[in-house]
């Protein structure tokens, strides 16, 4: 007789931005007069950079003639694609990361999700709290976590770092030894991000206790201080105990498009065993790569064209969070965030619940956010807003907002 | 300290295709003279149908300008695609699927390796041999499986059901009760097919022992012959036991452009639990979508241009598949196969064993297959030949074949 993954039925109600989209969507349905503006998601508004568009026009054509048509792609991605990452992302910036540890994947999202699928099962894991509900939730799917407790929202077998004002949104180091780290930064949610020293030291530690951290970088084209690394590689000794996960979805707007691709270093080895081997046996096993189209335009993204489209639409949205930033200041709010990421976090007034500030704003100001503590429990009377609306649309809203009194 | 998953450990060598790719390109570089013909790997070569390539540079266009441009898309997949799915690959054969009973993904392959991520740990599955590598593999790298032996070939929970030339390649009802059962008809590799009789026997056979069929259909458009079914769907019964998967690399081309979805009825429940919650809340946690612009060159797959390309493209290969199940019978070959199937399944000469056929057939007449015994114990002695190519090299694929005596 079959039965059901049981730790699929331990996930409390359903993933946090699928909650989000069906109160935006009842609410809109039962107001169809209201325009609503939202803030909440981090999905991007900007269309596709023109030299992408131009490169994906180019990779359709070919697929139309039998000469250069392309069926199954190269298990890690097509090599004009890693070639440019290996030279743009890496070589730029003094690190060297060879093509072959480099994995062109469908998005971040599905990376961040699967990469647990290589370590042990009862692998202890430790994330920031508030944190991106994904890699708490396919570590759940996959047993690790214990047992939820809904009164302190948290999981019995997981490490939790808080992030909070007292910190200044960034994690110490666990008390109790975890075995698997992931660190996001520039954060989401937060909008924090750790500096090169910060960093050294979670990587100092991570060898230390022979842990591994899974770095995510997707907001990495919104760094502007240069303290701040752009990637973990950047650091001494990371190559001993890190994998990167990297996104093409917040720099050139590819959240529809789908593409990221994850780094492995061939010197990261558990136990004489190369996790670089394991992580291509599972794409080579169960994935068969991303569109070909889809990988031209990734190539065009680093051309000096695309450099440029990129870079501006990074402007404009970081420009957004300027706007949110001060205007929510300037109304008393505490925020943060918003300087080196896309995404700015507030404390919510007047001691609301995150959701019940989500409905306010939602039915008051017809703005949608995300509410804090959907992202965990010390995310409970915070509030995200992304900058990746229309500058037209965040000047509305945060009018909105000031408009509430 | 972090410890790798020990199933991955289990897993012997590498992957079929990535081996025989690694094969390949060994003998070409030792070769640069040589002209070889790829009729291995289920890769296709024509290009894509002039409907989707035109549906393609519609959506480029849509991506391009912020009115039109897309994000990221809604979990299950867009609703033009799920509708034109629902209505011509069901409705039109009479069998009435719910949209939100279609989940569009990147690739059959995926799914078919992720769908086990809904049952429980210690599901028992059974698996026609030989077989696609995937649904085993995937299910070793999550440690149910057991332990592999190597003198065998199999692993020791896993239950096989052979298709020899004895039981015309149509697996027996198994003596021990599986949990999972994994079928794929028209097959890969044997290129054989079940009646709509002999699929409903199974889908009998599953309800009565509440065992879940994984039904992968990725070959159904080669179907030939009106005895045949389509979709597991057409049985009786079969909403409260099965779940299908399709594919548009077969029909359409889509091998490099990935798309595919799955289907899983409402009312297929396990001990109270709808699987189709599970898998929306897997596909909404651990995926995010295939590309809007792939969505769209797959609802052109359905428009009525698309409909007429497709048809001849398959027309196409079926007629490879007569030029080599012809050819290589008249030379004194045992064959089946590539009637209702792209694939043709042969029996190695002399007692080769697969492998050595494959080295053979490499070496002096340069053509390129798949070993069966890479498939399954019961594939040795055998040997994969696709109808994917193109006529001209078919065609000089089975003369060299003849040439070799």
């Amino acid at each position: 007789m079959a039965k059901v993954n049981e730790n699929f039925l331990k996930l409390p109600g359903s993933y946090l931005f699928s909650t989000v989209g069906k109160k935006v969507r009842e609410y809109e349905n039962a107001n169809p007069e209201k325009e609503v503006i939202r803030l909440g998601i981090g999905d991007v508004t900007l269309p596709l950079p023109q030299a992408v568009i131009k490169a994906m026009h180019k990779a359709v054509d070919e697929m139309a003639v039998q000469e250069t048509f392309r069926g199954y792609a190269p298990d890690l991605g097509y090599e004009f694609l890693r070639s440019a990452i290996a030279e743009h992302d890496f070589k730029k910036r003094g690190v060297d990361i060879a093509e072959d540890e480099i994995f062109i994947s469908d998005g971040a999202k599905s990376d961040s999700a699967n990469i647990q699928e290589i370590f042990a099962a009862d692998s202890k894991i430790a994330v920031c709290d508030p944190v991106y509900p994904v890699y708490v939730d396919s570590n759940v799917m996959s047993g690790r976590t214990g047992e939820y407790n809904p009164n302190t929202g948290r999981w019995s077998n997981v490490i939790y770092m808080p992030c909070t004002a007292e910190n200044n949104f960034a994690p110490e180091l666990p008390a109790e030894t975890p075995d698997l780290i992931y660190l996001c930064f520039p954060n989401n949610p937060t909008g924090s991000a750790l500096t090169r020293q910060q960093l050294q030291r979670w990587v100092d530690y991570a060898n230390e206790k022979k842990a591994v951290i899974i770095f995510d970088a997707a907001y990495e084209a919104y760094i502007s201080e240069p303290e701040i690394p752009h990637s973990i590689f950047e650091c001494a000794d990371a190559r001993t105990c890190a994998i990167e996960l990297r996104s093409f979805s917040k720099n050139a707007g590819f959240t529809g498009t789908r593409l990221a691709y994850t780094v492995v270093p061939k010197e990261l080895l558990l136990d004489g065993t190369m996790l670089n081997s394991l992580w291509a046996r599972r794409h080579g096993t169960k994935f068969n790569g991303a569109p070909y189209i889809i990988q031209r335009a990734g190539e065009a993204v680093y051309s000096e064209e695309g450099q440029q489209q990129v870079k501006e639409m990074v402007g404009y949205y970081m420009e957004n969070a300027k706007i949110i930033y001060n205007g929510l200041k300037s109304l008393g709010y505490t925020v943060s965030g918003g300087v080196n990421s896309p995404y700015i976090w507030l404390k919510t007034p007047q001691s609301m619940t995150s959701w019940e500030f989500f409905d306010y704003l939602l039915e008051k100001a017809n703005v949608v956010g995300t509410p804090g503590s959907g992202f965990g429990p010390s995310g409970e009377g915070y509030f995200r807003l992304t900058a990746f609306g229309s500058k037209e649309n965040t000047v509305k809203a945060v009018e909105r907002i000031r408009k509430l009194g």
